[in-house]
């Protein structure tokens, strides 16, 4: 541990997409840990992704020196050091607002619990379904939302209900106190300051890909 | 239209989160003509994000000149632009390899058809699935997967199943002739030059509001 330092940068100066390529790291280290691997090098990380081991060194140094000389890094030690800057060596409650066909999907997803994401409570309109255990998750009214997630201390929010219902339901949820959010639904929210937002539109990935392919921009 | 010009920037100088932009007003101007919305100006498009406005025009910028003096951007015009850009003006045809969970409330979404992605052929090994229509898209085992992408010549794959298999479904897909892909396994995809890929790895997205919340970093 002597070569690393805890005087992390202000998370406030770190580029989104390097947060982005931790999880990246994560993953694979985790694959790696898996695998039986005790230590790595920047540059077999880098190759996993295509990127230069510069590169890999550069994102890592935001946060501190977490190499050995002579070893490359300790694949375990790296994991708990990621997983601590990105605030996942806690565990958070998740509450999920909608269980259509992607609430449900996402509610059987194992690997939410594996990283420390535990989905709570969920909540939909549709009486055939509250009352309903999905993966132990109990499904309550849509009107108890503000009740159960204050009541519980609920921290995060996945909303996966109609483009038109999203913004109602991101105000009751900042209302009840959650903390950050995670919007499947296409369309922008508006939240106060201080709230986390991230937005998932899973037709944007696609037309990501379409701009890509039409431009023959290749692999990326 | 006298005051638009064809003359695109080169696709591969164009940053990709100002090509994630175009998928963001994309979908506001479609709500916005769903609403009775003829034209927007620029700084309204920009207050629906939180933009500044030079953003909006800077982005757009990249491809051309969208805007009418005195008016603003027309949204049906603006809307044919992007997705010319995009290349969703052209229908793109779309195998689903894996139908558990998420796959299944893949193939559910509305979304994608919407947006001009039409899932033709999806794929996966559990014989209780195979010969099944899911929202009328037939099921095949996985062993036809390469008769049948090669086949309908496909041009786009999403791929759903776990991550140790992922790699050898690429591999299959690209053999097969297709064009880009959406890896929504939690594994990173080694691809020839020239594929196009998207990765989606939910449990990342969490991660990014878990560093956000955890730093206090507020919405984005």
């Amino acid at each position: 541990m002597a070569s690393k330092q805890k005087t992390n940068a202000n998370p406030r100066d770190v580029p989104a997409v390097v947060v982005s390529r931790l999880s990246l790291y994560l993953r694979e280290l985790q694959h790696l840990v898996r695998a039986g691997r005790a230590t790595v090098s920047s540059s077999q990380l880098a190759t996993l992704f295509g990127f230069t081991d510069a590169q890999v060194r550069k994102d890592l140094a935001y946060f501190g020196h977490f190499g050995h000389p002579g070893i490359g890094y300790r694949c375990a030690e790296l994991i708990a050091e990621i997983r601590r800057i990105l605030g996942t060596d806690r565990q958070w409650t998740v509450t999920m607002v909608g269980v259509g066909n992607m609430g449900r999907a996402l509610l059987r997803y194992k690997g939410f619990a594996a990283q420390g994401f535990r989905v709570v409570a969920a909540f939909d309109r549709d009486p055939r379904i509250i009352g309903q255990h999905i993966e132990g998750v109990p499904v309550y009214d849509f009107s108890r939302l503000g009740e159960i997630v204050s009541g519980q201390e609920i921290q995060l929010g996945m909303i996966t209900v109609p483009a038109d219902e999203a913004q109602q339901v991101a105000d009751q949820l900042v209302a009840a106190g959650i903390h950050g959010i995670v919007n499947f639904a296409p369309v922008s929210l508006s939240l106060p300051d201080g709230i986390g937002l991230v937005g998932v539109d899973l037709t944007t990935e696609l037309e990501q890909l379409a701009f890509s392919v039409a431009n023959r921009l290749g692999s990326r």
